[in-house]
């Protein structure tokens, strides 16, 4: 490793590539060294997003153009299946690579589930097996000493950062969770399709994916977890006319006579000193805007009118938190700098 | 009575006041006599709402210039709390007048409940005492003979409509209702306030009301009615960025053995030939924009992935079926016009 | 010719097409017989806009299967280039048939004018020499008779109503007239592309086809024939983030000593007692949406802070007096029904 | 002067002050000693604007709270016409503090002009002689010595910009300018207006100021200046639904066989080197999205499709380059600091 930290970034004119262009072009100790996007081969990086105008960033490439030798971290930002081929082959070329995939190829720990959710079975189970759950507040330790982190998914983030401390500490019934998870355009990404026209989209809402939305495999896994039992989470997304932000809004049933500040204080203890997860003041009700553009989550807890009830709100930046924020900040834990490195942009509201 | 029903339209400056004369004036069978704005009086409708600039309206008055007299009907579309005093002075003063009131003061038949949600005693309780709730579909026969009708509210339309029914068959848990209820601004009137400005609502998503917005008083009473004992839904409103539109996500836990296809086949049968409201194929998911505009409903069931629980999804326009429209066909009820005059205007998409 | 006029639309699964339905289908005297879509063929139109989940249309089918034997008029809501052919072959089939085009194909009267802005001959120079620009107000009675009307484009509609009265009474500089024409997304179309999608339009804007938009020779056309010499427009284009709507803001120099005054009274005198066409007092500033919905334009004339200039503002809905809504009032021109019928719709705002 | 500069915002809670802290708390040099909002004193800048929770702020207190010899600089973020006065106090109490006013108060160097704009005279005339209007890039080397600095309005520094180098070489007739600036809501403010809610802003479109918007004056000053004699602009500004960005588009007439061409040429030598100034390559249009919560002006020519005229566009975001970002530039010049320091943030695309 010289001095600065050489990045590839695979898949750059996505979305999710030009988040990871816009934070790492500020991290004082990276060094951008490979972009690639197949389709757009040969073009600047400009040329795909003009707000890099100003920028020198390398020419955008195919993924066999890259010089593995000279990278010391690939942020893979490809599409789910075509990830875990990519992943093998670049560490065979290079074991000591590391790689921050921001797919959903190494999310799930178990094959089973894997092949239930994404349909066909998983082909690197030895990767799989070593790729670390990317929460980083969850899973800090373990993100440090690993090479493979699978960076976790966007209303995955969202739901999991304030559920499972509730249930690691029994707070809440884990039969009996309701997510509606309202979110922006921009997750859906950058490919042409009709149903995200700006036309059909603008002045509108519509839920999606309704009881079979993937990201649920990964709610899941982890609120089993914590809870030590099968959980059951009923999970449903919104999809909402404007560009970046998730909104979970949880409604959670108390166990064991706990209250709603408790849950509330539960979520102080479990983040306290954390820079990048806010506990809002008991009863203040989070906003997706005061977060658009940073790499923070705020989280508030309110009482329902009944004395059984709470409602847990998330919000964040799908492109930030939710997606390249998340992932420079696990890059961080891997090589050893600042947590928050790159990461000091404050929220963009208006 | 006239061959042309006489009405006015008290708060005529505001959203559903704007929006009562765009139907009305395409009414067939309506002549509108009065519109009274108490702080435009004066003015001529087109310089509110430029876009009347082609119609002849009668110019603003203040209340106290209507002559009641010359009036079959009055739409009241005044702030909570006032309506009460002036409705009972609009009918001492002439007994035979019709009602529509779309404020929330003879929504609630219980004084009690009135008084704990709404923070002082009723001081109509007579007239409250004949009131009938206006969802047009649950309750015709009542609103055909009826002086008052007590137009709901636009997020109790909205989830009312698909959960009596379902509580009335008893195939859904009364205790376990979840609802997310996203609406457009409209909903919050035309007040000038710093929350309701472009630049804080824009991109970007929060609840409000949580916990203790008064359209739960009106859910609790008819989800009690409906199940015959009490019920307990949790209801959480989201403001997002669009104008107008309602968006119920209600997670529901199925009992006694039901199906989500036992839902959906329920709300086919309660909803048959119902002009207004349109239930999708098993699994379809609504969206807001389809209705956008027009006094349609429309329905959704889906399963979950487990066998227990169904997310039922409402939508409807807050200022159409879920206000102004549903007080036309109320109207229409109380008149005996045909139910569907003067709401034959179909969803605006895109 | 039946009691009903029976009409069908070709292209129906375009935003136009959709738009042609919604009017339509609430028009007293015509019956929808054919729809057609070539990808979408053998579906609902409800599948494809489930806004008309509760009328009776008929299926989509191709055009090959229309009985034009039963069809009185044909709306063409089809590609640019494909028409020319489409519609000389509808010709042969059934010459006594009635069209109104919403293409660019039989707008331009000079062939050597299409062959310049649309890069190759025309294929039917005949029917292009029997087209009618359809501009209702300025070409009534030319449309009265027509059997092909040659819909214009929504920005030359926007454009041509303000000014060409303006040039005929030659009241401002045919040579220095700068036009600046922001729109909403729905003009332009459906089709699934990368530039169109919410999140690369919504919070922006940006002008496109700068200096060689195709619309300008619709203006060209128009503006030389009412001046009585070559004209020089300026026109620039900008799309902003919203569904419908357009809005033309346009810079002119006074000539011969005409005022600002002047032209407003010019524009009051060209269109006093047209039922779609407002011109809002001296110096007050149209919206777009005041429009939104309907087939109304709203014209605004206002001094500069110099002598000799002023800004004529126009606006109107790009999918009605734009486009479908103009096409239903010149099918009404054409099949003798009154002008206004069913195009009742008020503007729908908020 | 300590290590770090201390500086104070007054009128921290409106979004221009805001934009100040989000930029000022990342700045290698600055500390932010002082914040005032005299409706909001006594509250954290936390309640007002949840996306600082994280940071560490002074409390909001009045002005005469702000302990003004502990000050290096103040920004002044206040109405204007109140601007003068504090600001002629501040200098009293301590004359060799620097002040960079972000309001319309000391940016037009002649005292008739202001009175005439802004119907009363100016009441700190002694210090209008020695402001310094502040586009950093056209006056840096006046900015550096000085000790007030006007902030150019949002919609003139759009303008200024393109147009001044092109009226110094005289490639274009300063008798013929047509520009047309659409701006997002930021600009307005946060004050409660009715015409600002979001439903009357959202999905339309309409002018504002039309032919007596107040930045004229600054366009005239600057335009009159570099042409060397009296130019003409007609300025109208219009509003579009998005939160930030304005877009100037300016239809020019080219002087002395000029090409577009030449004015590309010239804009590119104007601006070689500059960091916040991307002159697009010939032809290209540019996006206000790219600009987004950046520092960066992006600036295009374009041909129009006759000889004599072109179109030049430029954009920005209004609350960065049009008000925060070029004061914290303007402060970074007066304080001897890197002009580009705590102005790295990269446009917010999507």
């Amino acid at each position: 490793m010289t001095d600065l930290l050489n990045v590839a970034i695979l898949g750059a004119s996505g979305y999710t590539g030009a988040e990871l262009v816009r934070l790492l072009s500020r991290h004082p100790r990276v060094a951008i060294t490979a972009l690639t996007a197949d389709r757009k081969a040969g073009h600047a990086m400009a040329d795909v997003f003009p707000q890099f105008a100003a920028l020198e960033l390398p020419k955008l490439t195919t993924i066999d153009e890259v010089d593995v030798d000279a990278v010391d971290l690939v942020f893979c930002a490809l599409p789910h299946g075509t990830t875990q081929q990519v992943i093998a082959e670049l560490f065979e070329t290079k074991p000591s690579l590391k790689v921050v995939d921001l797919s959903a190829d190494f999310r799930l720990a178990d094959p089973d589930a894997y092949e239930t959710w994404y349909g066909h079975p998983h082909h690197a189970l030895e990767l799989q097996s070593e790729a670390v759950f990317g929460v980083s507040e969850l899973y800090r330790d373990e993100i440090k000493g690993a090479r493979l982190v699978a960076n976790p998914g966007c209303h995955s983030t969202t739901s999991i950062l304030p559920i499972v401390p509730l249930l690691r500490e029994q707070l809440i019934d884990a039969d009996a969770i309701s997510i509606v998870s309202a979110t922006g355009m921009s997750g859906a990404g950058r490919a042409a399709k009709e149903e995200m026209l700006f036309s059909e989209v603008s002045e509108g809402v519509h839920a999606y994916g309704v009881g079979k939305h993937r990201h649920t495999s990964e709610l899941d896994q982890e609120f089993d977890k914590a809870a030590g039992r099968p959980s059951r989470a009923t999970f449903t997304p919104l999809l909402i006319p404007m560009n970046r932000g998730i909104y979970a809004t949880i409604t959670v049933t108390l166990s064991g006579g706990a209250t709603a500040e408790a849950l509330h204080a539960a979520l102080q203890t479990a983040y306290w000193g954390e820079p990048f997860v806010t506990v809002l003041p008991f009863g203040k009700v989070p906003q997706s805007r005061h977060v658009r553009g940073s790499n923070s989550v705020q989280l508030g807890v309110m009482a329902d009118r009944g004395p059984d009830r709470a409602i847990v709100i998330s919000t964040l930046d799908n492109l930030v938190k939710g997606a390249s924020g998340q992932a420079v900040q696990n890059m961080n834990l891997v090589a050893g700098f600042e947590e928050t490195d790159g990461l000091a942009q404050l929220g963009l509201f208006p």
